[in-house]
């Protein structure tokens, strides 16, 4: 009696917390079951970190465009020691007692689907406990780090996010791989901190290929102006690391090849589902666990299983994952009370608009809601407005050469926004503005009388809809 | 007839000049009439100096917060060259050139109004010109700043905000009258540029006393924190300057006194009407120009005079003033063509949700819409939430001891936002999320689907909606 719970949550991080959370709040009995720590991915191997690693970065680049003032050399020791405390030393203590305060039980192990409702956790000496759900079990495995087939990648013991957001030592010299959001930001911060020569190796044409093109442009713009070598079309053939920790060679298409002493692989993530027993869910074993607006898993008998964060595969976002996992923990509570269970709260909508996200480069990165490509795409009667941040005039008092652009793309046929991009140093806290014009679809004569602060960057509001028209 | 326009706009600072630009763009011949620099107080002696100052202070409270990063001292002359440089030196030959570029007219003068649409325009050589407007005549003149009746204060030829941002040499000992924005603001430069004694002395019981309380006990404790002696309930009696330019004491009601050498009087503007001829146009000499929300002034017979900006005293703020001019622009475009002036574009409504403000001392304070005690004055079925900004993560990435608070105002009654106040460092930028919410009357339920995202401080949104229930 004791291993049965309304819920069952498989996964500790910030998704899985936050079902428990509102599972509990609700009313409902809670079990988490965690395999590494409590907190997650981002707590301690990805948002977190880096962001610790990336803010000295960032304002040694932000005095650098301020007459009068200078910093001295980043002190790394300090910097990864700051960024040791915000990864709480690796220690999940009190991740587990929040949870254990919800209250919510916890379990420590591996958590595997065996049937319906019912989920075998393996723990480290082999022993099993099984879990059987009343109401629900949720799936919060997160995802895993995907390496492209090259041949001595693997043999190489690359490192991913985990190593390079864990850096004790930083590489004097690094060759990542990637040009996505992980790979920018390390190989920023890493140079940043020390790494004299960094190369960035990019499959495609350009980076961050998810937001508008001009976004990756800034920031492979400023990269090299730091320093850091950005290849593009960068097609790698073999890679070879003949001591392990030793130096690494990496060799291209066109017969170059580059040596380093650490090797960062950014290439992208896929959902963690491969050995959490889908098929006892008569699911496929691999891929993303699809689900509807509500986070409830589509084509299971009974409805019982559920998925939330980056396993589902709709936005590999912390945030986002957190977003689904209140209205999963929520809709739970309403079906396991017989409530209704299809009010506006209890469906994942702002995933159809294009998931908000904000990238720590220098220049700053932030997107909300579609780009151009993609609402012409949809079909969309898209007007497209662009505007200089450099020429705002809260741009300009941030710093000499601020080097930044805003795209804000308007279905015409509504006259709200589709999707917004900001890139430029110090933007990221623009970000939230356009998410509520965008999920609140506010029109844009009523956006006119949202009047931006003077001298703020935020000031870029008022060009764009200048621009526009208004 | 060269002397006959369809507009004449008295004042060419930002409003005079958005005025300018909106009517042009509607195809009416304008004239700009400004007795000192087109600009205005904004660009010169206000907004942009103060910022340039205050920016290298700032960088230095920011990395102070961060550990593995050090500044070295201040350059001072650096800072004041990027102050000039921001101010274009005091020359004016880029704004004319942009007025002339509409084009528009511009007339170097002191305007005054001489009966019905009739200014003349005195030179500094003392010659008038007479200008015609065949529609309308807006006065933009601004406002100049008000001192407190104490005996020996004028004599003392203190230092207004003008002197304070265009200063050349910073003063070892300042004290400053005053608990506003321009008090705070400079106090904060002037002591991160140098002086080594700055003395606050506030009428009031608190500082920014427009704003929600909270947000000038934190400025105040940082402020304290730092060096600067504050003092609330201070009432001057008298002020002593026997050598001009020597050193000034300012006598207290308590007995004190303080020396310094310089004095700096920020304690208040007042709408520029003395000496704009309003008894011409059948109006009161003293006091704001009353204007409707299409910023005509009322009880003008034919309804040819406007009001844009401070000089109207609707919210002195560069950019409502901007907002008005639009509004004024756009109106009087419509009215001289005798197309609809009733559209919502036409009706600056923002004035009255309460203005969007930024206070870009340490730490920032940000504010739109109504306070707390304001919406429960106006009856209001009012809920009030509260959240720690330090215990969000990305404020917690931006630095140590990171101390802010947000507060949101909300009509129980529609569940939207009333107001929302933020006062924490960097939290300029958050502002505009707020006047979108708060001026587009996004339901709460609503705002819970815009996801903030993770990690940035605008993740306070997520945790007021959390402590509201939702």
């Amino acid at each position: 009696m004791a291993d049965e719970f309304d819920v069952v949550v498989v996964g500790a991080g910030p998704a899985g917390e936050n079902v428990a959370g509102r599972a509990v709040r609700g009313g409902l009995s809670v079990a988490v079951v965690e395999e590494e720590l409590a907190g997650g991915e981002c707590s301690y191997w990805a948002c977190i970190p880096s962001k610790a690693l990336l803010r000295p970065v960032d304002l040694v680049a932000e005095v650098g465009r301020v007459p009068g003032l200078e910093t001295g050399p980043i002190d790394t020791a300090a910097v990864l020691a700051r960024r040791d405390e915000a990864v709480s030393h690796l220690d999940d203590e009190g991740q587990v007692g929040w949870i254990e305060g919800l209250p919510a039980e916890f379990v420590r192990g591996r958590g595997k689907l065996d049937g319906p409702k019912v989920v075998g956790v393996t723990a480290r000496d082999g022993s099993v406990r099984t879990l059987r759900a009343r109401h629900a079990v949720v799936l919060a495995t997160g995802s895993r780090p995907v390496f492209p087939e090259v041949p001595g990648l693997a043999e190489a013991r690359p490192w991913t996010s985990r190593e390079a957001t864990a850096v004790r030592e930083v590489p004097r010299r690094l060759v990542v791989l990637g040009g996505g959001v992980v790979a920018c930001e390390m190989a920023q911060a890493l140079h940043g901190l020390g790494a004299r020569e960094v190369t960035l190796l990019v499959r495609g044409g350009s980076l961050l290929g998810r937001v508008e093109p001009f976004a990756g442009e800034l920031v492979a713009e400023s990269m090299r102006a730091s320093g850091i070598d950005v290849r593009t079309r960068a097609e790698v053939t073999r890679v070879e690391r003949p001591t392990p920790g030793g130096p690494v060679t990496v060799h291209l298409a066109d017969g170059e090849s580059v040596e380093a002493d650490e090797l960062l692989v950014a290439t992208g993530r896929a959902p963690a589902t491969g050995d959490v027993g889908l098929a006892s869910a008569g699911l496929p074993e691999h891929g993303p666990v699809k689900v509807d607006d509500s986070m409830r898993a589509t084509g299971v008998d009974g409805g019982w299983l559920y998925a939330v964060g980056d396993v589902n595969g709709r936005a590999l976002l912390t945030h986002m994952g957190k977003y689904q996992a209140r209205v999963c923990g929520d809709v739970i509570v309403a079906r396991a009370k017989g409530e209704p269970d299809d009010l506006p709260a209890l469906r994942a909508v702002a995933d159809g608009y294009g998931p908000p996200q904000v990238v720590f480069t220098d220049p700053q990165v932030c997107a909300v809601g579609r780009t151009e490509e993609a609402a012409r795409a949809e079909g969309f009667d898209v007007r497209v407005v662009e505007y200089d941040l450099g020429s705002v005039s809260g741009a300009y008092l941030l710093g000499d050469d601020y080097r930044g652009r805003a795209k804000a793309v308007v279905d015409e046929r509504r006259r709200v926004l589709l999707g917004v991009t900001f890139a430029g140093p110090g933007v990221a806290e623009l970000l939230q503005a356009a998410t509520v014009a965008v999920v609140a679809e506010v029109p844009l004569d009523r956006l006119w009388h949202a009047v931006p602060a003077f001298p703020t960057v935020s000031e870029v509001w008022l060009r764009l809809l200048e621009e526009y028209g208004l």
